[in-house]
């Protein structure tokens, strides 16, 4: 068994919030992150896949068809987006790290799969000090 | 003649737009970040002040100080809010790197004159592959 | 189960060195660590939580929390410190890495499963080129 | 149970290809890391021990002896070398990130196993996109 | 007046050595880097561009403009290559990094006119503890 | 004219403080930087030297002899120890970045001049928010 991880990267806008609370509910539970004007990060995504070593080639996986993957999958659809309003595997999630992970995960299990290899780990950088880390259930 | 260079960070949303364009001509002009929904940065601020060791503290400026000036004038500004509808120093102006290197400069310049300082250098990294400096006219 | 980690940041100073050992044979087990002048480090410290996201929020954990605790509990105590003389939970063990790792450990177990979470790692850089991690027993 | 991690770095020539395939095979499944006039990369390499803290002298194992052992069996073999013509754990095998961590770690575990210590994970960043772990069978 | 700077990666072999000197000659004046199987790196290259702000769109350049430009005279024609054999701008040079940064610098200076603006700088990376600046003549 | 950097590090003890002040006084001015019992940092140290590229290596200096220089006259000397007590370069000065770099140029300045090259900056590192730099009067 061997790990091995491709990071991406993607710039993103967005807002923590709960459309039925107050602004000022907002505030309390989410701080600046709730500006209704958004805010936004460069995030940093890290695809670790795990599986055998193909004798034939050396590879768990080729490294450009999982990145065209992680790419066609989840990178064209997030990067220089607004996460809440146009990202459609997040519609009616609140935009949190947490969720973010979850969600890439459940978009990324199957393709992966595919390629004989299982998805081990989503990482995600949301700043120099911050990053969640989602293993599957 | 010394240099000392503190570095502050911000989150941000933006989008680079000519109001008086069309959609499709600030999508040309700009492509994906001229998103109408926005997209965002971890913005990473380096400002670096010049002047001469004061033998008294061995030190060019204090640095507690510095900080303390770059985060009044910059940092509360524009930290998790939007660039181009919250932040007074950016009004009217597109909302790119250079333009923000700049304003930044306009704002800080004088505030670090009186601390017996000069400003050196603006630099902004917006992404870990680009970034802008500006050292005055 | 989603884990997320914060970075903190705290530089000090220590020294490797047994009281029971002359200082030869201090040097020749702890090397240049051994330096009864003492020497310091620029160390990084790395939490990571472990529990269920909250529905009601999107978090595992709130972030600001979090940081508060490890700041309340560990960087307070021990930021522009000297390890060996000064940080009360240290005393009486050696200034290491690893035992610092534990240290830490214990001072934040409970305060995080207060936040109904649970504390995962413990990671500590001393260098570029050396850390240490620590999951409880 | 404590876990310490080293990192060494090495500089390297090598190439992806099979010699029982023609050059356009080659191409076909290894792209341009088939180049038959070679590639490079900087290579970084964590190796991470696990057991126990050493009540006599606060350490998991001394990193300097964990760094000469890393240096003797790995670095100074490969380090401005060409995997595939120079290494002789590498020999004949398809110097993939993945082949040389597996290496790596049969290289390491025995000389770590007589620091009273196991070999918990080699892990090989080949560019800051990309990078491979390996925790043993 | 601005500043803007790219960076773009490439991979690739290299060898220091002089055709004219013996292999001990070369082995005594450039160590380990004159390897007669090669060696190789991750290259780090930094663009700087310097030139006043259009107003009509904010840039001093199209970032974009500025990495096709250097995509196209630099990375596809060194990236997974061989410095020394492969490289048409790089032929008849001793492969070190300060003759790699002038000639990249010849290679840059006339498309980067075309754009309105002039090369400031061209920084190569060629591990973590080594860089070269070359700012032309 | 090329420039040519070479990074070194260096772990140290220091303290902000002056003798004719009292503990309040230097509390006051210093902050917690002046804490009797020392703290300490990972400093990386930057040496750029300038001059022309010699046509017979290549080279604007051996890398390996700046090394070896910086390593003589700098790091054996101030690594693993306390700056205000045992270095001899900052004997009865304020321990300061700002007085370490210009203590470290003045140390450097003359053997690089016997290397054929210029001495042209040294840039200290003192954490990863804060850098000083010293180009000579």
């Amino acid at each position: 068994m061997i790990y091995i991880t491709r990071r991406e990267r993607f710039n993103a806008a967005h807002r923590l919030f709960k459309p039925e609370y107050s602004n000022e509910k907002n505030l309390e539970v989410f701080g600046k992150c709730s500006n209704p004007n958004w805010h936004g990060h460069n995030y940093e995504l890290f695809v670790t896949v795990k599986g055998e070593v193909d004798p034939e080639t050396g590879f768990l996986v080729n490294l450009k068809t999982l990145s065209k993957i992680i790419r066609e999958k989840i990178i064209t659809k997030i990067d220089h987006k607004n996460i809440n309003l146009e990202v459609d595997f997040m519609r009616g999630k609140l935009a949190s790290t947490e969720n973010l992970a979850i969600s890439i995960w459940n978009e990324l299990e199957k393709p992966i799969q595919a390629l004989n290899a299982n998805l081990h780990c989503v990482k995600i950088y949301e700043s120099e000090n911050n990053f969640v880390e989602y293993f599957g259930n």
